[in-house]
């Protein structure tokens, strides 16, 4: 699993674990190491091929959860994140192609390659027209991934999901809207919230996504693109509302002006996953919530490092 | 005007001079310079941001014509194309953006960008499913485009030119089946082509794809990506046949095997650019191939270096 500890990379190595699989996990850093117990940890960086293959080697679906950039930070250096993202990806394919990989599994963003719909929610079949440079390498990587398997028959699945939260999701990148505002309640602080919290996402719980990426893992199906959100949007507004009914009081919120890589709206459909990975979400969004507010509140420390 | 010493850059370069412009050509190789009279020439490469901007500055029209790649060397080394070509262009619209140019008219690939496409003829609203990396990268940089216009101001045109063929196309990369047919006919040698022949080809003659570039520069219509072909297809037995009908004798053929980057058809429909561009093909395809044969005949010495 590479990117595998991170936020989904975390949650989904733990299921893997508990389902009784063989789970190495590969990246620069691991966030939480206790939490990866009975997982083979490999730290390397994801532009080494060598260390690559060593982490693929001997095993059969490759999962792909690599973020080398964020879609602020994208914009800033769209080359960087070429390089860092479709350059090493591409590396990595080839290790996979190589070593004889059975699948890979990548994930995709389901908030940012549509970019602005004009089709809300949006299908796996509308245009891709992202405006970020984030969306434009993660939509690259599935054309990539599309043409080894016509040249070189690797096969693949990509998961375009969408605004995933839940245990083990830190703010550290400005991701994970939230992340941050619960991390930011629950010990008193001021939250910095960008634009006027009219925009709509489509949350998804991270135990939801990690029951899509094990679907992914075992389809059969003729379908290799699917998006993963939970179907419905919820405004900013009413995300800040539902976690102050939670926590039984007023957030502190300082509201800055919004940014040009902010959509509107995004929400997707779900009914491809549905009919072929015979999957859908099955958190609740207030009780999402409410095991993301009891994370935080174990008192877990986060490794800004 | 960046390529401008390749095949459309030596045509583009005569027709703006010829029209009066002030031309500066940028390119790693300049075919045919004695083609190139009244051409300030610059030599350079496209990774080099400092010759770029060199090269720019002063211009308010940037022509990106470079193909680092062809579909079938792009394949074999898809992280080397991404650098030449996607790496490369990035910094060059970041030159482009701190020059204020005005506007950046990009060469995209009509016969690569739709993968195998279920509509034809092909708009340009149809799924963007390349199956050459050549055709993943020319998608990847319409995508920036889009993102530097949304982020930036920076204005474009991308025209989707489909096969184009006719004087100062060499057949050096492997591209240009009308070129390596023609060059090889005149010295009468045995022809090499690749599949049975029935593949469909979307051929436009070169003189329109100029003509299109010039409207395109001119533009200020509010589409942004046309489709440049004469909108019907020809197999390649038809080519080969009116080929023959030309020169008056049959031509010497080996047929090779198929390759996996040929789609069996590519025509694409023109009517956005003649709604937007006020532009159509003027060019019928028998007085193109004799205007081709002509300039071949005429004693062309092509560098091969």
């Amino acid at each position: 699993m590479l990117g595998g500890g991170g936020f989904i990379g975390t949650n989904l190595c733990r299921r893997l674990v508990a389902d009784g699989h063989r789970v190495r996990a590969f990246g620069r850093r691991c966030s939480f190491p206790e939490a990866l117990e009975g997982v083979e940890w490999y730290q390397g960086d994801f532009n080494d091929v060598a260390a690559l293959a060593a982490a693929i080697e001997t095993f059969d679906v490759v999962f792909h959860l690599v973020n080398g950039s964020t879609p602020l930070s994208a914009n800033l250096d769209m080359a960087g994140d070429v390089q860092r993202n479709v350059v090493a990806s591409l590396g990595m394919f080839d290790v996979c192609r190589q070593l004889d990989v059975s699948r890979v599994v990548f994930v995709s963003s389901g908030g940012t390659i549509y970019g602005c719909p004009q089709q809300i929610p949006t299908p796996e079949t509308a245009p891709t027209e992202p405006i970020t440079a984030y969306g434009i390498s993660k939509l690259a990587l599935e054309k990539y991934l599309a043409l080894n398997q016509h040249l070189h028959q690797l096969d693949y699945r990509v998961l375009r999901v969408t605004n995933p939260f839940g245990p083990f999701q830190t703010s550290i990148k400005n991701q994970g809207v939230i992340a941050s505002i619960i991390s930011h309640a629950v010990r008193h602080e001021e939250i910095e919230i960008w634009g006027d919290g009219s925009v709509v996402r489509d949350f998804i719980f991270v135990n939801d996504v990690v029951d899509a990426l094990v679907a992914a893992m075992q389809d059969h199906g003729d379908e290799r693109i699917f998006n993963i959100g939970c179907g419905e949007g919820r405004s900013l507004r009413d995300v800040i509302a539902a976690i102050e009914l939670l926590c039984g009081r007023k957030l502190d919120i300082n509201w800055k002006p919004g940014r040009p890589v902010d959509v509107p709206v995004s929400i997707v459909t779900i009914d491809r996953a549905k009919d072929y990975l015979g999957w859908q979400p099955n958190t609740s969004f207030v009780s999402g919530l409410e095991q993301t507010i009891a994370w935080w509140r174990s008192g877990v420390s986060v490794d800004h490092g």
